[in-house]
């Protein structure tokens, strides 16, 4: 990444789910030059646009150049990547016709392990891992209800912020996403799993929204717990989480109401759950160290069978029809 | 228990559940005098007498004494209790009736701290405790389906087994039912938990049978590693189990094939469960010597909720009505 980052970067996203609607819709609204890959709903997309909103705003993005195929869009100086880690096998067919000697690839997506498949096809000096808070879901075609805009957290993939990881935060603070560049993205991912490893997993498990989580007395030291193990498994990579942040997770989540957590919406509507980068590979990386994680590596075990569970029910009924 | 045990002794079975009915069946068809209380179904119970029926077995009794309270039967010399120990608190006022100086009481019970409401009653020099290896459902009042007869071992509550435990051995053994008396009735108690605080649990909370359990490779591994922590707890405790037997609790299940613990059967079926007596007392026992449990506790936590959550949907179903 040595060349500098355009004033008017061609932009790439990939996938046009609620990330990428909710950001795509932003930065076409900001006057950036955005081409949106969607895998379905092209139709709909190009004929309506993109309708966002939040609890202040509405914003609406009438004209967006969408696509079928990445070869059709062609080189771009930043492709963002907000199709979830489960489709990340196809990478490999998506990514190249989107690349050229300094484009920056951005990764929206959640847990740990995301970046590698990125540097592995367009190579690790250009990666930069996106960690997004935010509450949104995709009702329709382009159609994003925004429950907690939220902020974002960029950093360089194994290397301190540069100069174009900051140009890539200011793009987005043009576009009104509050967002920051930082030096250490895994210390970043480490904070985001705080949350989403316990109030995820155990929405899904439990097979409830979060104030009843909270309500329950077992669930409630049991997210502690599950906390408290996440917190020194960073801890053994040299990431320090003050004991503090744990607490400010509840007063934070008890404020959040009957939040359904997006695993929980995800596996209530048969869709598939990043698995292995919120739960499966912080518990092999806690493991490799020496980090004990009983809680996590019990809940990773009873997410996987009830969404395995949950597959062959859907598999079972469609059968049927 | 200073008197020695009558050669027919008077005795009552207080409840007419799957285990009331089975060892009523086999003790009123070996001749023996029994009495059983019954809450409810008391008309068939008379009518219709006992139905067991077991995979080499038909057993059928059909002049049986039903009362609808203790202090009909009197003072007996033998008391069996055959509810769950969620009904304990009503053994305060149902016992009474039925005790003289040398009765001696018998807990089917499931668990840890079953003997203790007893002894609170009865005082604790006459009550033994039974650990019952037994797959049997009640399928209409009095009749019952027994997949696995199995076998019993019972004990002195705190105590070596002395003569009259012996001989309430030694009528069992008469009465067709495989039972041994052991000294160490606490031991015999964490060797049964070896295999329900996991499968038992794991059930309920997977809602799967013992069959999917074991075909899961994370939730075998979970049951193993929860079977290590009701092993190392017993260990502070001084009760050594060997690991093989660990191993042998999966070659036994893996011969079960599709088997609902009872505890599945009890969740499905609305009624209530020994949470504390199997998950919550061990916890605490564990703990309380500095036992790590971690997994056991997350298991205990999740139970809780998950019934929590099927009485509240019963609740709101019943308002319905």
């Amino acid at each position: 990444m040595s060349a500098s980052f355009p004033e008017t970067p061609r932009i790439a996203i990939i996938g046009a789910g609620a990330l990428g609607c909710y950001y795509g819709a932003r930065l076409v609204k900001a006057g950036e030059d955005v081409h949106i890959l969607a895998r379905s709903g092209r139709a709909a997309l190009t004929a309506q646009g993109l309708k966002v909103k939040t609890p202040t705003e509405r914003i609406t993005a009438r004209k967006v150049h969408i696509y079928g195929s990445s070869a059709e869009i062609g080189p771009c100086d930043l492709v963002i990547i907000a199709t979830k880690a489960t489709a990340n096998e196809a990478l490999r067919q998506v990514l190249p016709p989107l690349l050229k000697p300094d484009t920056v690839v951005l990764t929206l997506q959640n847990g740990l392990g995301v970046e590698e498949p990125v540097a592995e096809v367009a190579g690790p000096d250009r990666v930069i891992g996106a960690i997004c808070y935010i509450g949104c879901v995709r009702t329709a075609p382009g159609v994003v209800a925004c429950s907690f805009p939220g902020l974002m957290t960029i950093g360089k993939f194994g290397k301190p912020a540069g100069e174009r990881t900051h140009a890539v935060a200011a793009l987005w603070r043009r576009a009104g996403v509050k967002c920051t560049a930082q030096d250490n993205l895994e210390l970043q991912r480490w904070h985001k799993l705080v949350w989403n490893v316990p109030f995820n997993g155990l929405a899904i498990v439990a097979g409830v929204t979060t104030d009843v989580l909270l309500a329950d007395e077992g669930l409630r030291l049991l997210a502690r717990r599950i906390m408290e193990e996440v917190v020194e498994a960073a801890a053994k990579f040299g990431h320090e989480i003050p004991r503090s942040f744990v607490d400010l997770q509840f007063e934070r989540t008890a404020k959040m109401a009957a939040y359904r957590p997006s695993s929980l919406i995800d596996f209530e509507e048969g869709r598939d759950l990043e698995i292995e980068e919120i739960w499966g590979e912080p518990v092999r990386r806690a493991k490799s160290v020496g980090a004990a994680v009983p809680r996590m590596e019990m809940l990773y075990w009873l997410i996987k069978q009830r969404i395995a569970q949950r597959n062959a029910q859907l598999k079972a009924k469609a059968r049927k029809r």
